[in-house]
C-alpha cells in the first residue's frame, strides 16, 4: 500500500480526496453536492489514470494505449450510463458531444499550448494524428447525414430514425476495431509507441494497480450517480444553462485525469503520447462509447435513443474534426498553434454561456 | 474478330452478354425489365472499357487517358440525356450526383482498400489527386452557392434561376478545359501517366477496337433507354425509393466498367490509374457532363433544367470532396485507408435505404 | 517633391489622380460621384501603398509587412467608419465580408495565376500561409457559431447578442495580437521577410513618405464619404443589387493598393510577399478591422452593431477560408491554381450579380 499513500503524498489533485467521504455524509442542498462531486471525481480520475499507466508499463505501449484510453473514459461512460438509465438523453447527448469537442480542442489545445512555451518547436508522428482525425470525421458524417437528408421533409418518424440509428451504431464500432486491428496490429510499426523510460516515477506493483482500478472504478460510480442527480438542480441555482453543463462542466470534469496526463506528456515533449489521449479518447468516445450507448438504450433506457444531435452540437463537433485536421497535417507545432486551438474552444464556451441553446 | 471473342470467353463479366438480346423478347414485367437491363448494362460496359484502353496504347498515354475517362463515363452520358429527354429531372440530378460521391468515395475507397490488402504500403502521385480534388471542390461550391445564396429570401424565380444556372455551367466548363490544358499539355511533367508495360493483355487491332466502341456504345443507348423507363415503376414494386436507386442503383451500375479498371489497377499496385480514373470520372461529370446536360435540357428537355440540388445531394458532395481531398493530402495509402472512405460511402446508403428522402 | 513627381509620371495608374479634385466641382448626379469616388480613390489607394513600401525599407521587415498590411486596410476602415457612422451596418458588414473573400481569393488567385503565367512552378513559404490561414478559420468560426447556436430557438435578444459579440470581438482581437507576437517575436525566424534587394525602384526620402501618407489618408477619408454617400442610390441606377455594390465593387476599390503590390510581387516570382499581402490583409480584416468596429459602433454608431452576418456572406467566408487552407497545403503554386482560385471568387461574383440576396 505504500506506494499509493507515497503517489497521494507527493500529488496534490489527490488531497483533493478527502472530500470523497464528505459526500455522503449529510442531508446537502444540490448546489453543494454538485460541487462536492465534481470535486471528488477529478482526484478519482487521478487515481485510475496513474494506475492505469502502471498496468501499462507491464502489458507493453500496444494494449497498454488502448487500456488508458479506455479506463480514462471510464468516467464519462459511467455518468453517461447513469443518465441513460434515468432517460436524460439530452444531458447524455450533451456530455457525449461536449467529450468529443473538449477533448479534440481543449486537450489538444492546451496540451500544444503548455508544451510549446517550454518547447520552442517540437515535432509528432502525424500518422497516428490523421488516422484518428480520420476515423473522427466518419464519426461527424455518421452524425450528420441522417438529420441533413431527414430535414425539410416530413420529420422521419422515431422507429425509421432507431433503425437507422442502430445500423450507423454497428458500423461505427466496426470501424473502431477495424482502427484497433490496423494501429495495433497490421501497420503498427506506423503508431510508434512513446518511450516509457523517460518516466522516471516508479510503477506500482501489478497487484496494487489492479486493485486500485477496481476500487477506484466503483467509486466513480458512486460519485457519477450522484454528480448526475444534482446537476441539473444545481444549474438552475448557479444560472447556468443545461447546455453549458452538460457541455462544458460534464466535459472538463470526466476527462480530468486525460487532461493532468495530456499536459504532463506535452511539458516532457512527449507530444505523440498528448495527441494519442487527447484524439484517442474523442474518437473511442464518437466510434465506440456512443454507438454502444444508443444500443444500449435498447435494454437500459426507458425509450431508444438515437444518434440525432442537436445541430448546434454537430457544427461544434464538425469543426473540431476539421481544426484537429488542419492542426495534425504537419506534426509540427509552436505554442500559437495551441493557443489558436484553444480559442475555437473558448468561442463554443463564451457562445453556450451567453446564449444558451435549448438543448432537444 | 478473334481477339473480341477470346476476351469474351476469358472474361466472366462479358458473359452477362448473354442477357443483353433477352431483353428485348417479350413483355416482360418492369421489374424483370429494371433487372435485366442492369444486367446487361455491366458486359457492355466492361466490353467499352477494354475497347478503349486498346485505343489509349496506340494514342499515347495523354489523350488515352481522356479517352477513358470520357468514354468510361458514357453509360452515365447515355443514360442521363434519356432521362433528360423524358423531363425527369429529379432522376437526372440523383445520377450525377450518385456518380460523382460514389466514384469520389466507393470507387476511389474500394480501390485504395483492396489495393492495400494485397500490398503493405501504396504510394501514388498526390499531385494530381490534389488537382482532380480542387477541381470537385469548385463543381460543389458552384452547385452549393446559388443554393445558399437564394435561401431565407423569397424563392429565386425559376427564369433567375436558369440565368444563373446557365452562367455557372458555362464556368464549370471552361474550367474544365482549363484544368485539360494544364494536366495534358502546359504541365503534363507532373502528371506522369501510368507505365503501359506491365499490362501484359493483348492489344486489339484499331479497327476491332474502334468497331467495338462504336457497336457497343449504340447497344449502351438502348438497354439505357429501357433502364430509365422501368427504372422507377420497378423501384416501387421492390420496395425501393426513388432516391435510392438514383443515388446508389444507377451510380453502382453505370460505373461498373470504370470500377473493373480502377481496382483491377489497384491490384497491380498501379494506384495513379486507379485514383486517376475514380477522381478523374467523379471531375467529369461534375465539371463537364453535367454543366452540358444543363445547357443542353434547352433544346432536349421539355422544360430547362437548373443546376440546383436538393441539400441532401449538395451535403454529400461537399464531404465526398472534403473526404477525397484529406485522404489524397499524403499521396500514401493503406488498407484502413480504403476502410474508412468505402464507410463513409455506406453510411450514406444505410440513410438513403432506411431513411428516403423526398427527392426534389 | 521630385521622386514624387516621378512616380506620377511612371505610374499610369496614378494619372487617375487627376479625378480627384474633379469630384468635389460640381451638383453632380450620384451615379456619376460614385464612379468619380472609385476612380479617385484608386490612385490614392495606390499612392498610400508606394509611401507605405518606403517606409518599410526603412524599419525592416518586420515591422514594415505589418504598416504596409495596417495603411493598405486604411481604406476599408476609412469606408467602413464612415458607413459605421450612418448607421449603414448592412453595408458595413456586407464590405467586411467582402473583403476578406476578395483578398482570401481574388487577390490571393490572381497572384497565384498571374505569378504562374510567366513563371512555371512557384514555391512560397508555406508555414506562414499556413498561420494566416489558421487565424482566417478562427474568425470564420467566431461568426458562424452565434448564428448556429442560435437558429431553431426563439430568436436571441439583441442584448444577448450584443454581450456575446463583445466577448468574441475581444476575443479575436487578443488573438490577433498574439499572432503578431508569435509572426514578429517568439517564432520570427519562420517567417522570413521578402528580400528587398530586388526591388530596384528608388526609395523615397523618410519625410516625404511620412508626409505623403497623413495627406493621402486625409483626402482617402473625403473620397470615402463620399463614395458611401454616393454608392447606395448609383446602384439602384445602375441597376446593381446593394448586395453585390458591398460585397463586389467595394472590395476590389478597397484592396486597389493592395492588389497592385501582391500581383507585381508575383510577376517578380516574390510570392511570399503576395501571399502574405493577400492572407495578411483578409486575417487583418477579419480578426482586427471587424471586432474594432463592432466594439466602435457603441461609441459611434445609431445602435450597437453585432458580430453577425447573414448566412450567405457566412457560407463565401468559409469557402474562402477552406479554399486558402486547402491551396496553401503545399507552398507551391502553377498557373491553374490561381484560375482555380479566381474561378471560386467568380462563381460569387455571378451569383450574387443574378440572383441579388436580401442582406440583412
Amino acid at each position: 500500500m505504500t506506494p499509493l499513500i507515497q503517489e497521494i503524498r507527493h500529488n496534490p489533485l489527490l488531497w483533493l480526496l478527502a472530500f470523497v467521504p464528505a459526500k455522503f455524509a449529510a442531508p446537502l442542498a444540490h448546489t453543494l453536492l454538485f460541487a462536492l462531486s465534481i470535486v471528488a471525481i477529478v482526484p478519482l480520475a487521478a487515481l485510475l489514470s496513474r494506475a492505469t499507466e502502471s498496468v501499462a508499463t507491464k502489458t507493453g505501449d500496444a494494449i497498454g494505449g488502448l487500456l488508458n484510453a479506455t479506463l480514462g473514459n471510464l468516467t464519462e461512460l459511467i455518468i453517461a450510463l447513469a443518465a441513460l438509465r434515468a432517460g436524460q438523453y439530452a444531458l447524455v447527448k450533451a456530455s457525449i458531444a461536449g467529450v468529443i469537442v473538449c477533448n479534440a480542442l481543449f486537450m489538444l489545445g492546451a496540451s500544444l499550448l503548455l508544451g510549446g512555451l517550454k518547447h520552442h518547436v517540437q515535432d509528432y508522428n502525424r500518422g497516428n494524428a490523421r488516422l484518428q482525425a480520420g476515423m473522427l470525421f466518419l464519426a461527424t458524417v455518421a452524425i450528420l447525414i441522417p438529420s441533413v437528408l431527414a430535414e425539410g421533409d416530413a420529420p422521419a418518424s422515431a422507429a425509421t430514425m432507431q433503425t437507422l440509428s442502430v445500423g450507423l451504431s454497428v458500423l461505427l464500432i466496426v470501424t473502431y476495431g477495424l482502427g484497433l486491428l490496423f494501429s495495433l496490429k497490421t501497420h503498427r510499426e506506423f503508431f510508434g509507441g512513446a518511450d516509457h523510460g523517460e518516466h522516471g516515477e516508479a510503477e506500482w506493483p501489478m497487484g496494487l494497480a489492479l486493485g486500485t482500478l477496481a476500487g477506484v472504478t466503483v467509486m466513480v460510480a458512486l460519485v457519477s450517480e450522484v454528480f448526475v442527480e444534482s446537476v441539473q438542480q444545481a444549474a438552475t441555482t448557479l444560472g447556468l444553462s443545461p447546455a453549458f453543463v452538460g457541455f462544458v462542466i460534464v466535459a472538463l470534469v470526466g476527462g480530468a485525469a486525460e487532461m493532468v496526463s495530456a499536459f504532463s506528456a506535452a511539458r516532457k515533449n512527449r507530444l505523440d503520447l498528448s495527441v494519442a489521449i487527447a484524439l484517442g479518447s474523442a474518437v473511442q468516445i464518437a466510434l465506440f462509447v456512443c454507438p454502444v450507448l444508443v444500443l444500449l438504450s435498447f435494454v437500459l433506457g426507458p425509450t431508444p435513443m438515437s444518434l440525432q444531435f442537436w445541430p448546434g452540437a454537430v457544427a461544434m463537433m464538425i469543426i473540431a474534426t476539421m481544426t484537429a485536421s488542419l492542426v495534425t497535417n504537419t506534426g509540427r507545432s509552436a505554442w500559437f498553434v495551441g493557443a489558436l486551438i484553444v480559442n475555437v474552444y473558448l468561442i463554443f464556451c463564451i457562445t453556450l454561456y451567453v446564449l444558451p441553446p435549448a438543448v432537444r
